[in-house]
C-alpha cells in the first residue's frame, strides 16, 4: 500500500488547523481512503478531527466514522446533536448505524430516532432488538434479492436500482414469494447467464449456507470459514431472508474471539474495553487472583507440614520457588496447546488419547533434561543431597504438571466448561500445591528426616 | 446451516463401505458441500476416505483435498503416486497446489511436476519460490483482468471465457499494456455500465490496494482487514499484476497468528505442528523452561541470603510460593492487555502514559484488596506479624508486577522484539525474583530480624 502516516505530514495538518486553513482537506485528505482519513483523525484531538471531519461530504462522513476506533468515534458522536446524528446514521449501512446507535443511553436513542426518515428509523428499531452477538446483531437489511421467476435483465435492472444503496454486493439472494430464501445468483453467473434466461434457469440452489437470526456470532464465524464465504444470508425462523453479514464483520469477530481466548488464558475473566473503568477492571481480574490466593494459602498450609524438616535445613526452603514455577510453566504450556486444538475444533477421542500419550512423554523428556540441569547447578551451588533432592521433585514435578496440564482442560471440555479458563492461573496454581507436596516428600526421603 | 455429522451417518457410511457399496456416495455424499465431505473424510481411517474418495469426480476430488484437516491430506497425499498427483493438483487453485506441492520431498515434487502439463507445471514452478510467509506464498495466479481500452462488452465474454478456470470473482483487475495495475472494475460496476461504454470510463483507480510478492502475510492480513477487502491484487517490483490473495486465506492468516501468538504467551515459541516430533516439541518448549530455571536459581540465591531469618522464623518459608505467585499471575494479567493493543495497533504514546497510570493503580486497589484479605487469613492461620509481613509484602508485589507487567512489553516493542514472548514465563520469572526481595525484606523489618 501507498498510504503511510508520517509525524511530519501530521504537523502540517496540524498547523494547517491551526490556521483554520480547510484546503489541504480538499486537495490532499479526500482523496485518501476512508481508512486513512479515519487513521489520520484518531491521531488529531477531537477539536482537531472535528474540523477536518465538517468539511468532508456526508456519504464520506459515514464511511470515515466507521473506520474510527471505538473510543475517538464515542467521543466524537458525544459532540453532535441529535439533529447532526440522525443524519450521519442515515448516511451508515444499518449495521453500522445499529451498533453507534447502541452505544447511547435510550434517551438519546429515542431522541435520535424521533428525527430521522420513517423507514430507516423502523429499520432499525428492529435490528436493536438483537444480541449484539447472535447473528441478528451483526446483519445488515442492505443486500439485493431477485425472485425465481424474474428473467435476467429485470435482475439487472433491479441491481442497477438497488445497487445505489448497497455498498458491496457479492451476491444476489433469490426468495420465493413468501421472501423465502430459496438460493443464490452469483453476479458471475448473471454476467455469463443468456439474456433470455430467468432466474429459476441459473440460481444455484445447492448447498446454500445461511444462518438464523438468533446464531452466535462464533457459529457464523464457524460456517463462513468453513464454507469460505465472502457473504451470509440470514434468516429468521420462518425462513425469511431478513438480512446478511459480510465478512469483513466476521474478520473482527474472529480477532475479538482470540483476544477473549488470549486474555480468559492469562487471568482475566471478563472482555473488558481498554478505557474501561478501574472497578470494572479490577471486578475482571480478582477472580483469578483470589484463585492465586487460595492456592497460596493451601500451599503455605503444606509447607507448615514440613516446618520441623525446614527448620533443620533451611536450604530446603530456597529451591521452592523454582519447584512451584516450574510446575506451573509446564503445564501452561501442555494446556495451551489441548485449549487451542479445542478451539479450532480438532479433537477427536482417537487423538484425545494420543495427546496425552505424546504430552506424558514430552514430560519425562524435558523433565529429565531438566532435572539433569538443576542437578548440576544445585550441587555446584549448595550440596550433592540438595541437588538429588531438587533433581528428582523437578523431575516429577514437570512429568504430573504435563498430564494435568492436558487432561484438565480436556476434561473441562467434556462438561461443557469453556476450556481456556483452565490455562494461566487454574492450572499454575494447581500445580504449585501438588508441586510442593512432591518436593518436600522427596526432600525428606533423601535427607532422611 | 442444515448439515450436521452424526454418530449414526458415520457409523451407516463405515457399514456401506465394509460391505464395498458405493450407491451411497451418489446418492447423499455428492449433494453434500466439499467442506462437508471433507469433515466426513477425516472422521473415516485412510483406506474408508480413500473409498469414498475415488467415486467422487475430478473437480470435487480437488475441492474436497482442500477441505481436510492437514494431517489427513498428508496422509491421503502419500498414498497417491505421482500421474494421480499431478491430476489432482492440475484440477486446484495455484495456491492450494503448491501448498500440497510445498509438503513433499524434492525429489517427489520433481516427479509430479514432470507428469503435469507445461503451463500448469511452469505456473507452479514459480509460485514455489516464493516463502510461504509471504504474500508471493499465498497468492493465486487465477484472477480475471481487462485491459484499459477494451469496450465492456468485451470484458463480459474475457470473463465468461476466463470465469471457468477462476472460482470466485470478486474483482477485475484493470491493467496497462506491460501488465502494471492501474485500477479495478467490480462486477457490480460491470453489470450497471452502459454496453457502449469502454474500461476506462468505468474503472476505479482511487485507493487502489494492492500487496508486493515479498510482503509479510501479517501485512496482507493488515492491509484487507484496514481496507475491507474480499480480494487484494498481488505485484512484483515492477507493479506488474501477478496474482491475487481472497479472504478466506487471509481469515487462516489471522487464525494462525492469533495461535502463535496464544502459544507464545504459553511459553512455547516455535509454532509446531500438532502432530511435530517429540523432539521437535520438546525444542520448541525447553527456551522458557530454561528461562523458568535460571529464575528459580536466581530465587533460590535470593532466599538463600535468608537462610538464618528462616532458621529462625520457619514460618516465613510458608508463604514464598504465595507471595511468588501472586507476582507472576499480576504481571501476566497487565502484560496481556498490553501485548494485545500492541497486536492490535492501538498504542499511541499519549496512551502509553495513560496506560501505565491505569494499570499502576489498578496494581494498588488489587493490592489492597488482595493484601487484605490476606492478613485475615494469615493472622488466623499463624500469627499477626506474619499476617503483617505478608500481606504488606503482597501489596508491594502486586503494584509492581502490574507495573512491570505494563512496561517490560512495551519496551521491547520499543526495541522491535516481538512482546509476545514477553507474557508468560518471562514476567513471571522476573516478578519471583523480585518479589522474594521484598517479602524477606519487609517480613525482616516487621520481625526485627
Amino acid at each position: 500500500m501507498q498510504f503511510e502516516l508520517t509525524r511530519e505530514y501530521l504537523d502540517e495538518i496540524r498547523d494547517w488547523i491551526a490556521e483554520n486553513q480547510s484546503n489541504f482537506i480538499n486537495d490532499t485528505i479526500i482523496h485518501l481512503h476512508p481508512a486513512d482519513i479515519a487513521e489520520i483523525l484518531d491521531e488529531l484531538n477531537t477539536e482537531e478531527a472535528k474540523f477536518v471531519y465538517a468539511h468532508l461530504d456526508h456519504d464520506l462522513q459515514g464511511d470515515v466514522l466507521m473506520e474510527l476506533e471505538d473510543d475517538v468515534r464515542q467521543k466524537f458522536v458525544e459532540t453532535f446533536n441529535s439533529d447532526q446524528l440522525a443524519l450521519q446514521l442515515e448516511n451508515l449501512d444499518s449495521d453500522d448505524a445499529v451498533d453507534i446507535l447502541g452505544e447511547m443511553s435510550i434517551d438519546k436513542q429515542l431522541e435520535v430516532i424521533s428525527k430521522m426518515d420513517s423507514e430507516n428509523a423502523s429499520e432499525l428499531v428492529d435490528l436493536l432488538n438483537y444480541d449484539e452477538n447472535t447473528a441478528g446483531g451483526l446483519m445488515q437489511t442492505e443486500f439485493i434479492r431477485a425472485k425465481l421467476e424474474w428473467p435476467i435483465n429485470r435482475c439487472v435492472i433491479e441491481l442497477r436500482r438497488q445497487a445505489e444503496e448497497v455498498d458491496k454486493v457479492h451476491t444476489i439472494y433469490v426468495v420465493d414469494n413468501d421472501d423465502v430464501l430459496v438460493g443464490t445468483l452469483s453476479l458471475k453467473s448473471l454476467l455469463v447467464a443468456n439474456s433470455k434466461a430467468i432466474v429459476r434457469d441459473v440460481y444455484e440452489n445447492k448447498n446454500m449456507a445461511y444462518v438464523f437470526t438468533n446464531e452466535d456470532s462464533e457459529e457464523v464465524a464457524r460456517v463462513m470459514d468453513k464454507y469460505d464465504l465472502v457473504s451470509v444470508p440470514v434468516l429468521n425462523l420462518q425462513k425469511k431472508l431478513v438480512g446478511r453479514i459480510t465478512i469483513d464483520d466476521i474478520v473482527d469477530v474472529i480477532r475479538e474471539e482470540a483476544d477473549k481466548d488470549f486474555q480468559m488464558a492469562s487471568g482475566i475473566s471478563e472482555n473488558v474495553e481498554h478505557d474501561a473503568g478501574i472497578l470494572k477492571m479490577s471486578r475482571a481480574r480478582l477472580p483469578w487472583l483470589m484463585i492465586g490466593l487460595l492456592g497460596g494459602v493451601l500451599g503455605s498450609q503444606v509447607i507448615g507440614n514440613f516446618e520441623m524438616q525446614i527448620g533443620a535445613i533451611p536450604s530446603l526452603a530456597f529451591f521452592i520457588p523454582l519447584v512451584a514455577a516450574m510446575g506451573g510453566n509446564v503445564g501452561v504450556q501442555s494446556s495451551a496447546i489441548v485449549v487451542q486444538s479445542i478451539a479450532n475444533g480438532t479433537s477427536q477421542f482417537s487423538s484425545i488419547l494420543s495427546r496425552v500419550r505424546r504430552e506424558a512423554l514430552l514430560g519425562l523428556l524435558n523433565g529429565l533434561i531438566c532435572g539433569t540441569f538443576i542437578f548440576g547447578i544445585t550441587w555446584l551451588l549448595q550440596d550433592i543431597k540438595l541437588g538429588i533432592s531438587v533433581s528428582i521433585a523437578l523431575f516429577i514435578v514437570i512429568f504430573f504438571a504435563a498430564i494435568f496440564g492436558t487432561l484438565i482442560p480436556l476434561i473441562l471440555h467434556k462438561y461443557k466448561i469453556d476450556p481456556a479458563v483452565a490455562t494461566g492461573p487454574f492450572i499454575t496454581t494447581l500445580n504449585d500445591v501438588v508441586g510442593l507436596f512432591i518436593y518436600f516428600g522427596v526432600g525428606m526421603m533423601v535427607f532422611g528426616l
